[in-house]
């Protein structure tokens, strides 16, 4: 796969023809806009992915309800409160959320999936965010709508981009939040990390297609994205198509439309990464040479996890033993006399030997804003993409004072 | 199960007769003794665990190979080098710090197990190894032979403990060091977290038995305790009994020997996870009302391992969330609306609903050395019990400042 994929520079989800939205602030957050609704034309098609921890939040349990009840066109979320461990009040609360946007909409509630993010086992102030719905009108920026879904992110996290399928042009958006508790693991009908993602496409794709798609791409890009590895009890992944492009996805061209989708997906994982929590730096770990995809992920996510990797970074040290220590410590089988390793341009590790390399030329690899650890394990041909950013006293000081 | 247990204090690997220990410097470290030696009596029996990592350093190999061909009655030891990643050299090196030791005891060198502990990938300095055996003398303290393989441990941890099995005294004594890279899952013929624990009993158990024993006790201590869950690659525990008591360990009288043993491994753990790197509070997460005990001892590491929920602690922040975030991403299905839990004294959720507590009574929780973290998951009986410590800026300070 490799096709022409142009980037429309400051576009997110409204990149894509078909979909209004909307931002507004309920006073949840300290400040700025904390509330948000997008709503897809009529006829749109949703796919979603949820997080797959068994403590899910109360927005997750009534979005996967309207998930495989309706065919949901909108979504409402909310920054500074997770509704997560409220109990019954909680679910409740989803569902009231839901409705307000439906009447709004003029959509019923089933309609309506629901996202929350922020802090977990306090009451959802509902008035709030009745009151801010009520007066909330559908002409925000995406990058108005990227920050109304921040928590502790510093940036506002949204790209789009577009390729010709079938000579005519196809557009995907998407905006994404999170920089902590971060570690998701999304599947159909489950959720983690607070990473939440909305997507948004022209394309015209069937419900089946565009959710088996979305679960594809989630795994290349979300899924593969840590900050602490902490997987989160909201993480959301929606994806809504429009159909207002000439476009019906067909198994013909749906491999161009999906690595357009994934594109899209990687670049918000990316800046999902390099906004992590403390962060200094983007740490890319490319895993070849595995027996599968399976044992390439889960030894690359291994390493992104590792916070005895992630501080030698943050201490500029080319200390690779932590490397090799993270790729065993894994549970996959591998022979590690095999195995070979390297920190951006400089080759460590080779077949189980240890290479002499120059150390200030190992140190320089660290001193870009992008850090690159490739290993090679030379027993098969799957490979796998993880990244995740440095630890750094920056990471204790906001886990330690974020106060309940 | 439950017998008198009396504490020997001060004491550690020395406790049971039948032993002999020596300690040196050999310049490895930048100060302090580095090497140390531990020999049992002649008809010692032995058991040893591993790291499960799939990169073992090179005396992790040859030590399982000795154990499994031999009955070895002798651990030589060294700090400040893993002899890990060191290709074949380090396999000719770990062979040759067990002839140095076997000339030097006048044993066979399949007769001795060796473990290395400190920076991985570096060529082990075999001469000053060879030169600190050659004048090594079997006269050090228990905290001497303790101290000498330290590496960032700021204090030895020893410990022995004696009961009554059939009107006799049984002692078993142990010591054990690591502080970083903690995250055990030591399993025979496999090591992890550069854990070395050393344990000898005067007591007299057949080979298999004391494997078998050695297992257990290691999977409820050792295998749960974490500091970063970063598995090392020279994780190693040994067991040497002498057999110098009068008792000798039968199915009848095994129990009583295991709950000794136990007590001594877990007293052990408790002391790494207190010393772990940066800590500043030891927490104790019970985890109760369980389907398996596999269930249970995966939902406690969970939290055990969770960045969010250390610098919580260490923030002194009652953020109880993020335990409940850090129960549903183990892995484990159980049914949320079941679950509760507390930490120390104070009650915080109840079958799926968050309760009102009082903020300052949570937060004197956390002023304690000991901080205590109990769930009651409501799904069968098993139960488990894991140990890590909190994560602060001290932390990272010793791990992004620990050079290559």
């Amino acid at each position: 796969m490799s096709q022409e994929i142009e980037w429309l520079s400051g576009r997110g989800i409204s990149a894509p023809r078909g979909f209004q939205i909307g931002a507004a602030r309920a006073g949840i957050k300290t400040q700025g806009k904390d509330v948000a609704l997008l709503v897809a034309d009529e006829g749109a098609t949703c796919a979603a992915v949820f997080t797959t921890s068994q403590v899910k939040a109360a927005p997750v349990l009534i979005s996967a309800e309207h998930l495989s009840r309706s065919n949901p066109r909108a979504i409402v979320v909310n920054a500074g409160n997770a509704n997560c461990c409220t109990g019954e009040a909680g679910m409740r609360n989803a569902r009231k959320m839901c409705e307000f946007a439906a009447s709004k909409l003029g959509l019923q509630a089933q309609e309506i999936l629901v996202c929350s993010t922020g802090i977990i086992g306090h009451a959802l102030p509902l008035e709030k965010i009745e009151s801010a719905l009520g007066s909330i009108t559908l002409d925000a920026s995406d990058e108005d709508a990227a920050r109304a879904f921040m928590t502790t992110d510093t940036v506002p996290k949204f790209a789009a981009a577009q390729t010709q399928i079938g000579g005519e042009t196809v557009t995907v958006g998407g905006q994404a939040k999170g920089v902590g508790m971060i570690g998701p693991n999304m599947a159909p009908l489950s959720v983690h990390a607070t990473m939440l993602a909305f997507l948004t496409t022209d394309a015209k794709v069937e419900t089946a297609r565009l959710q088996r798609l979305l679960e594809i791409a989630v795994e290349r890009s979300f899924n593969s994205v840590t900050v602490d590895g902490d997987m989160s009890t909201n993480d959301t992944a929606i994806l809504l198509a429009s159909g207002t492009s000439k476009v019906e996805i067909s198994d013909q061209n749906e491999s161009q439309f999906l690595e357009l989708l994934q594109a899209v997906c990687i670049e918000l994982a990316r800046k999902i990464a390099r906004d992590g929590e403390g962060a200094t730096r983007l740490i890319q770990i490319e895993v070849a040479g595995a027996a599968t995809e399976r044992d390439a992920r889960q030894i690359a996510l291994s390493i992104a996890n590792s916070p005895l990797v992630k501080t030698a970074i943050f201490g500029r040290d080319p200390n690779w033993g932590r490397i090799a220590m993270a790729a065993g410590k894994a549970g996959v089988p591998f022979d590690a006399s095999k195995l070979s390793f390297s920190l951006g341009e400089v080759a460590l590790f080779h077949n189980g030997e240890p290479l002499s390399f120059d150390l200030a030329r190992a140190e320089f690899q660290l001193a870009n804003e992008d850090v690159f650890i490739r290993l090679q394990l030379g027993e098969g041909t799957a490979d796998w993409t993880a990244w995740t950013c440095d630890f750094s006293y920056e990471y204790v000081k906001i886990n330690a004072e974020y106060h309940t």
